[in-house]
């Protein structure tokens, strides 16, 4: 239990082994040792010590003070969390909030050494921790002293993923990065993110909740390749597949030590961004280190022919539960006014849990009612969870696992009246949303040149949402992945055929009403001229959007010729997949306009 | 003369000076101390030594070899100029062309130096050069023994420019830098850039063409302002009004000495790629240096409101020139079937010319007929230039300089039938430039993120452009100035209120015809909101655009209102600058449509 009374206590013992070892102060990340978005339980090192449970944030404890670092996602949240945890709140991009770095060199002697946990930060992190400080900075986990009870390692097997979704065979994969290996002139790849393990090997798990990953280091070399994990893991045939395979399975701790590595591997290529310090620690004295970004990252990022149309499939599956959903919500709706926010995420994952193959929630949902749908990261909780009503706007963002996929969607529904003022801001997200959708570009095209067909219809009413348009979707993975992005922000990763996006423009009128529409796209190759050759997108998502909020006299022709002919393939598509009501309901709502 | 034989003779003498001092290869870039744009005759330096004439390109001379690099606009010239002079042509960005620091490596040994000329080379791009090569670097101007008749620096006087149209004095300006060597700690900045120096004093000159700069350096100070230039350069009284501000003048050539230094002096802030080496040289081992981007470049590339309301005026007589033209062009293809696109650039010349305050072009215009108008870079001669013809279209992109202001503009005109492929194509092409005019967007916006918008009808039919959409303008000033831009290319800074820039997107169908059309616009605030204050663009280019390629169903209704709108807008400003004639010529390509 994180109480207020914990959390003094753990920082007091904390501070006492602190003082033991001359340490300054401990920088406590809440990473994982794989760098991961979603962490298991062993990793809540932030909740742990805080008690603050956002999903980004620094803790830094120094023998007097003790500070958390968030983003204003978070700074209501952490407020309340921190409280008579005696931990200051600073807030980040906030005029007049120092960098921890300086708020740490202004309280420790100079003698007095840093601890982080070099397997929970990325060797570029490290770098710029050590640039920013003269402090001596040592790798050291000093929680494990303090977490008594601290879980242990997720123990789940991993599973096969079978041809049929992946398309691509872990032999035909593993040449891939061996032949980039020749190129880069390195002996082997470390490999450390979970999701790139998983795609690398065809291996899936259930070690880490909404990814469908599990816990191992791989290292794919010239010569062979090793997968670093608890024996546990694999179970007795897929141990003898993959030795038979020629691929040498090692105790997962064993890839922070030298004693396995064989006489032909001279380097080692690595991704800064993606492996941890320690990792890093362990060969650099020995080994040259070759740094770069990691190849199934890019490799994965761009879909083969057999996952883009499993994802079709996924998508069918998830468009029909969301209509059965849509369908069980009207008609709830009109007898029961106590249904809340939780009890439609519950409905939800019911729904899709009827669907074939169906593999969990791809991350927690959000469902925002009127104000709270404004609250762009809103965590919906049963305890505090509204109450809809008959009227406004309800936002729905959520997403399922399912062997042939991960869905990612988010609809805002009409649960009731809605005013002129939220059709006409609902139109002009739709409006981006369709220009993103058609647009063409050269190839070489990055997502920051292409954001503003998202917002532009917003932008020219001096309206705009704070979020990044577009992020990569894993195939039965992690619902965010990269490199590429869509958003403003500089990313120097191209657009690329096969590559599967989130097209999510958004609006939201604090305590009022959020609006987003997200469907899902797929990059792929249009066609060359004279000028180039041109990329386009194709849409997954299948699922009707709201016709009862659009004005529709905002729209031109080819954005209702698009609506039009988007819901005509909805329509055909999740027919056969439902009952007759259901069928009747959903050809109401995909009706041309 | 650069002929063959001069250009061999002249490399022959360059490798006996080689020899000499042991020096195994030069490199001569073309640029001026200044590192400006346009160079003066002095510093012709790549076509004295090559011949070739294009406006960039580096020239390598090792003892048994010779190359020039250059970019695609100018293979063909290269390829004739170089014709028989030994230099072997490299084509920059070509699969397989090696870079001239590999060329170098591979021919000279190991104890020989490479010799640039310090003071045409900026500290970032010596910098570079150093990082890529491992022999000893030497600071010489080698040409200045080889080039007996070289001109010397031009001898034009500078003068002011007053108050009503700069807007802002001297003093402010001054004051304003002075106040950011505050911030940044800096005793001193120093200015190199000739644009900048004009601005920061008001002072214009003539001393290269198509730009109003004169020759100087200057250096602001915490507590004093120094102006290095030759003597001549000032008159008794701008000398006596300077001092009498407590600007001290000193030689031009001090500025490569440090003996001018007083002690308040401790550091100097300078623009690493505005400044160049052999200035730095001179610094950096006395004296903290602090880098970063020049403050009158970015103070500059904001036009104050007096500017801007003399760009007004400049436009509206660049107009009413650019009308005239039009006029006499239609009346003279009556009559006339041998008008070259020389000659046009004269009339073209000689209308502006009619014009109050015209100070001469503000570059060398481009004048392309049929296929020459796909040419981008195309240089029309007198010798060379093609004969107007009564059908197809006529390129034209042209500008002048007016104490008012600078402009630059380009039109397309139908001199006789043109196909439903060039009006598509024209069609599509003025979308373009008017999506980016009328777009919004919040501040903190970067080029690269709305550069799109001139693009998008284009790509939306597979067609594109290969040149940036658009660049800043200065203000009586340099046609080309920075530091923002509106391209594809990364580029940091964002725009903002009171930048004035080019749109002009295009389309050039090889051999056949090229289209653009080029307005000024100037951004400006545009009003704020909860979602951030926004900024749009005011267009300053007061020109019909051709309605007769235009093809009116592919135009949107706001498309067509912002044409119409624009159109009265130039017949109202214009009507009363021109002679009846005229007037009635104007109201016919300005009617609404």
């Amino acid at each position: 239990m994180n109480t207020t009374n914990n959390i003094v206590a753990r920082i007091d013992q904390l501070r006492t082994i602190m003082r033991a070892r001359n340490i300054g102060a401990v920088l406590i990340n809440g990473a994982d040792p794989h760098l991961s978005e979603y962490v298991s339980e062993r990793y809540e090192t932030r909740a742990f010590i805080s008690g603050f449970t956002g999903s980004a944030g620094l803790v830094v404890v120094t023998l007097e003070q003790a500070g958390l670092w968030t983003d204003s996602r978070y700074f209501i949240q952490a407020e309340q969390q921190l409280q008579g945890t005696g931990i200051e709140l600073f807030k980040m991009r906030m005029p007049g909030t120092p960098d921890p770095e300086s708020w740490v060199a202004e309280q420790i002697n100079s003698d007095q050494k840093i601890a982080i946990d070099g397997k929970c930060l990325s060797l570029n992190a490290y770098r710029k921790l050590q640039e920013a400080t003269s402090s001596e900075i040592i790798d050291a986990d000093l929680l494990e002293e303090v977490w008594i009870d601290r879980p242990s390692m997720p123990q789940q097997k991993a599973f096969e993923l079978s041809i049929e979704y992946c398309g691509e065979s872990r032999k035909s994969k593993i040449e891939r990065i061996q032949k980039t290996l020749i190129e880069k002139n390195a002996s082997c790849q470390i490999i450390s993110a979970l999701d790139e393990i998983a795609w690398t090997f065809n291996l899936r798990g259930t070690d880490i909740q909404f990814n469908p990953v599990w816990i191992a280091y791989a290292v794919v070399g010239q010569q062979a390749t090793y997968l670093f994990c608890e024996d546990a893991k694999l179970d007795d045939q897929l141990k003898t597949e993959l030795t038979e395979e020629g691929i040498t399975i090692l105790p997962y701790e064993q890839i922070y030590t030298t004693d396995w590595i064989p006489e032909e591997i001279k380097s080692f290529y690595i991704d800064p961004d993606r492996t941890n310090y320690s990792v890093y620690r362990t060969i650099q004295s020995d080994y040259t280190v070759i740094e770069g970004i990691s190849q199934p990252c890019l490799f994965k990022a761009q879909k083969n022919e057999v996952e883009i149309s499993n994802f079709h499939k996924a998508m069918a599956k998830d468009g029909a539960a969301l209509v059965n959903f849509m369908y069980w919500l009207q008609k709830q709706m009109q007898q029961d006014d106590s249904i809340s926010e939780y009890d439609v995420r519950l409905q939800l994952q019911k729904f899709r849990a009827e669907q074939d193959n169906y593999q969990g929630e791809s991350f927690y949902p959000i469902v925002g009612y009127a104000g709270n749908g404004a609250i762009v990261h809103y965590h919906v909780e049963e305890s505090s969870a509204a109450t809809i009503q008959n009227k406004g706007l309800l936002l729905i963002d959520s997403g399922g696992q399912y062997l042939q996929g991960t869905t990612d969607i988010t609809r805002t529904f009409a649960v009731g009246p809605v005013s002129d003022e939220e059709k006409h801001h609902f139109t002009l997200v739709l409006k981006g949303m369709i220009s993103l959708t058609q647009a063409q570009f050269p190839e070489n095209t990055k997502g920051y040149h292409i954001d503003i067909l998202a917002r532009q219809a917003l932008w020219q009413n001096q309206l705009n949402y704070g979020h990044g348009t577009g992020h990569g979707i894993g195939h039965f993975l992690n619902v965010h992945e990269g490199p590429m992005s869509i958003r403003q922000e500089f990313n120097e990763h191209t657009l690329k055929p096969g590559m599967v996006m989130s097209n999510e423009p958004g609006f939201y009128k604090e305590g009022a009403y959020g609006i987003r529409i997200e469907n899902v796209i797929a990059c792929k190759e249009n066609g060359s001229s004279d000028y180039g050759n041109f990329l386009a997108f194709d849409t997954l998502t299948l699922c009707p959007i709201d016709l009862t909020c659009i004005q529709q006299e905002l729209l031109s022709k080819s954005e209702i010729q698009w609506l039009n002919e988007y819901h005509k393939k909805v329509y055909d598509t999740l027919n056969p997949l439902l009952e007759q009501e259901q069928k009747e309901f959903l050809s109401e709502l995909t009706k041309a306009i």
